[in-house]
């Protein structure tokens, strides 16, 4: 998706946020937010905002010595969505659809998103995820291409809502739509905000049933130019994508030569605009491809 | 008041609304937003904000070569005002103390901010501005300060809020509270943002009945070590102040040693913080002055 000045903004405030919450004197922090300025002066500004981000807590990583600047809060959700997970099952199992109400939930669980300032509320937009509908709609496609796939990929996202994924798949390979043998799960390759990488997905148990993947990158989206070869080439052999979240819709908003189902909320006005629903909307969209849909 | 990296997400906002709407092509864009961000990677972070929008309006004030980049805006929101005042006046002079109405809509103008991102909408705080209490109640100092004073100085802020700052003057004039030579009104040195400056003064007839001088600066407020010799020996020379808005908060509210009051819609978090307030209050506060109170 193209960089809008208003992503600029948004990279920013996530990068203050994060500098301002560091334990250091205040002249480093000033230091660090210079060199912020400093790097978005020299780039090209039609950059899409996963790359910006990607070299920024690239850099802050460096600079502050510590690997992964979000474990706290990645652990945190991980065990705070584990703890409701039996109360989230009870809720699909009862509904009418499990499938679409365990989809939903995957969708909502993207509001977990710390690396956008969208200021909506985790529990509330979680809890009324099942009696909701989908501001796009294209849930029975992906269940069809689900059960007629020999191989897919799922690109995860968020710590916590990686739990909400890993309920989703259990739940359709349990009614029989999902041979469990036909998903590649991808992770990111390193720490990257809330991203999760191989040691969540690890954590929430989802190694244990599923073929997990790195990427091997760790811009905040998929990157396909900086993913490793293994992941380019699960990625290329694969029936179909699923992507979730907003930082895989921009990075692979304009790929075409591919089925891709986005699954997100819709977290800003730029990406609601592109799809032409409102903020905090939930979606489940095939992209516009020019591959052939099964 | 300090400035908070807050404040530089607002500052680079306010910027690219300004550089989005200009007929050139995205290239030009791109270079001015790209100073913007070579600009900040230079200066000292902790500079006020007002100061901050003062370089980077005069910058695009050169490079687009056009000296007042508000004018439109400006224009429309005087007139607009002016349109209306009958309806206004008829609502003080019905009101059960028409000074106090008139102080509150002299508040509630300020919400006309073209500079901050506040999303408040200006009608609706204007029409309720009666109705309401402020949040930090000076009034009653203010009035009797002004009834003691012998000068005071006057620090008007945006186009359209002066309409309302006359009906404040005037109303409080006819009621005996006020000797009209006693004031002089400040207004911007250049154009700056939609703040006001001697043409507007002049446009809404307050020229006319009042002594209103240049403060010789364009910062988006008052910053004294930039304001000219006939300003600052007035403002030394006043009894007190009257500064209205954000812009003349920030850059004022650490003096100490006058007596200031500060008439203003907290319009961001940080002001609103630092008043003790919420968003969207309307405020009339005597600063923590070191100076004798009348």
């Amino acid at each position: 998706m193209k960089t809008e000045y208003k992503c600029l903004e948004c990279a920013l405030s996530g990068y203050t946020r994060l500098v301002e919450k560091q334990d250091i004197p205040k002249e480093k922090k000033d230091d660090l937010v210079r060199w912020f300025f400093s790097y978005m002066s020299g780039i090209d500004l039609s950059t899409p905002a996963p790359f910006i981000a990607r070299d920024m807590h690239a850099y802050l990583r460096k600079e502050l010595n510590c690997n992964d600047l979000y474990a706290e809060d990645k652990l945190n959700d991980n065990n705070k969505i584990m703890n409701m997970l039996p109360e989230f099952k009870e809720a699909v199992k009862n509904a009418i659809h499990p499938e679409i109400a365990a989809l939903k939930l995957a969708i909502a669980g993207n509001i977990i998103d710390l690396g956008t300032n969208h200021g909506m509320d985790h529990s509330q937009v979680i809890s009324q995820a099942i009696a909701r509908d989908l501001a796009v709609d294209d849930s029975a496609r992906l269940l069809t291409a689900i059960k007629n796939a020999s191989n897919f990929i799922y690109l995860c996202d968020n710590a916590g809502e990686i739990v909400f994924d890993r309920l989703f798949l259990d739940t359709i390979s349990e009614l029989g739509i999902l041979d469990k043998s036909n998903v590649v799960l991808a992770v990111r390759g390193a720490p990257i905000i809330n991203d999760v990488t191989l040691e969540d997905a690890e954590y929430v148990g989802l190694t244990r049933d599923y073929h997990v993947i790195s990427n091997g990158d760790h811009a905040p989206g998929t990157c396909l130019k900086f993913t490793s070869d293994e992941f380019n080439d699960a990625f290329a052999k694969a029936d179909f994508v699923i992507s979730k979240g907003q930082g895989n819709f921009e990075s692979l908003f304009s790929k075409k030569d591919k089925q891709i189902f986005f699954m997100l909320i819709a977290k800003c006005s730029l990406v609601a605009d592109q799809i032409g629903v409102d903020v905090g909307d939930m979606i489940c969209k095939l992209n516009d491809t020019d591959a052939e849909i099964n």
